[in-house]
């Protein structure tokens, strides 16, 4: 299988993030995705190809204009103001506050633009989200060309960056940005599937009007778990994108028997819906030792579920999302796409 | 003067904030209160009463039920999950994202509840929030047993907590307590005036639908202060209270002779109310060289303030909000009180 990568995701290199009530070193951290390339090049996976650079154009078909002008300028507005240490926003437009006047000041825009305080701007987070967006849509172009399964090694991950709202490591959505890609180069319908423990949030709010694309997630129940604020079974879709949104939110402790059968759920969906291609949202903080996560899923279970997707057997983009057991991520990462190319 | 305080106050005692993108020591520090205390001793300005104890029932005329529960219970189960520090959310149910649904988990409901990382909560924070309404019942019950005048000194501050949201270091709103308090014993009209630096949006929310209380407030512009997402001109209530909510917004650097001008447009409009009672959230950061703010008023503008508050000709209760120069904040708060009396 081919991966693309960007050793631009260096870039997004934060020294803390807020978690638990304290500034602790980030969760996201440029290991996990060296480790997983690491892994890939010692088991002899395939060819890594460099990202192509593709412009703007294809991430503000996705992401608003003024979300994206936000984020390429915050670090220096905030520099501006700050100095070279960490942007973090201090307050949002939560109810009661309005949310149609966006702030002059940088805090507020940052407030304006963000859903959490976890998620920090550096002098080089532009430049790495966009090589990650670019990662994906070089992934994206390689299945247009015959590829039959593509791996996007993507650092910033993207599932809960929205139109205009980054926040849980993600700036601009990766997988969102790769389905519009292949919708506008002539797909009919993508189906996304996402297995990172998390909602993606952002991948359904990009797609929830619409019917050209399948969004497919299962995760932490939102009752217990980030983003808390979306992912819940009765979130279906709307207007013409009512039935194109589906939400397995899953208890915390749940192991491969269960998991899997839920899963089996999504594939036959998927199934149904017979997508022109299919977008695996891949996280793998499922694992049982994750450090930010509570589902049970062992090592060898990454193996079944690479073969259970394969089952789907349509061309399959993967775009990494999270995963945050450094030392097992890359065997994991590797398992699914072994278990997918061996079925 | 009478005043009206309470020591538990200092059960608000946090180590740090996120202010900045960094966690520093708290800007709403005991000593503010303490500061002001001592200066009012030593000027003899009148006596100091204790607070009475109220009960929830006058919280609960402002606050909604599930909220007051929420910071009841906050930090125990903070404390549950994450062990004896202080609780500071991590993410928000911002546009995208739900605000119907309430999380189980005390790290979603922190979010839900709350529209900043700025405002942690400790194991005293409940007490004090609640001594600290109590201080205002207090104030009030005064008031209408006669007095001309009482003051409040306050803290935790109230303005900026909505009817279920906390955050700018408020967690219960005292002065919209104090005025439903007062409208509840036979008022027919309330007037808030609220002079802290930072917009009042809480009590905004409060009252936004309402005739019976007009809320006027001279602040930092939204578009380049906290807390940014409310105090425009263009607020100026909705229903029955349309017309009944004034916003100042105010350039950073604002003199006195500025200032003035726009203060004696909101006592202009006070007095065409003519309230049966005006409560004045009292906040010092509009002070030179305050630690946080922008504008400009000197030691001796205070004095001016409280004299041209005397021409409303009203009972008035004054509710200690914001100020942060602890060492200028006992003789800015009585130059205003002795402005006021001398008048
Ligand atoms: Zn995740
Ligand atoms: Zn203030």
């Amino acid at each position: 299988m081919l991966t693309v990568y960007s050793p631009d995701h260096l870039y997004q290199n934060a020294q803390f993030e807020l978690i638990d009530g304290q500034l602790l070193p980030p969760v996201d951290t440029p290991k996990r995705v060296e480790a997983v390339l690491e892994k890939i090049e010692a088991i002899k996976l395939g060819e890594v190809l460099p990202a192509q650079e593709f412009g703007l154009d294809p991430i503000l078909r996705v992401h608003e204009d003024s979300f994206v002008n936000f984020l390429q300028n915050a670090w220096s507005d905030w520099v501006k103001e700050y100095g070279e240490k960490e942007a973090l926003p201090l307050n949002w437009p939560a109810r009661t506050l309005r949310q149609d006047k966006i702030p002059e000041a940088i805090d507020g825009k940052l407030g304006y633009y963000s859903f959490d305080a976890g998620t920090p701007i550096t002098a080089g987070t532009w430049r790495a989200a966009k090589a990650s967006a670019n990662v994906a849509l070089t992934a994206q172009q390689l299945l247009k060309t015959g590829e039959k399964t593509v791996f996007a090694l993507c650092r910033p991950p993207g599932h809960h960056a929205a139109k205009s709202l980054y926040g849980g490591y993600c700036f601009l959505n990766n997988a969102a940005i790769a389905t519009q890609a292949l919708l506008d180069a002539g797909a009919q319908r993508v189906g996304i599937l996402d297995v990172d423990y998390h909602h993606g949030n952002g991948t359904q709010d990009i797609f929830y009007h619409r019917n050209d694309v399948l969004f497919v997630s299962l995760h932490a129940d939102p009752r217990l778990d980030y983003p808390f604020y979306l992912g819940y079974e009765d979130e279906t879709g709307i207007g013409q994108g009512e039935g194109f949104n589906f939400n397995y939110p899953l208890p915390w402790g749940i192991r491969w028997p269960e998991y899997c059968q839920r899963l089996k759920q999504g594939i036959d969906l998927m199934i149904n819906y017979s997508p022109d291609v299919l977008v695996v949202s891949l996280g793998v903080d499922t694992y049982e030792h994750d450090p930010i996560a509570k589902f049970a899923l062992t090592t060898e279970d990454y193996l079944s579920l690479g073969k259970m997707l394969a089952s789907i057997n349509k061309p399959t983009l993967w775009v990494m999302e999270g995963g945050y057991a450094v030392p097992e991520i890359g065997n994991h990462i590797t398992n699914v796409l072994i278990g997918f190319e061996d079925n």
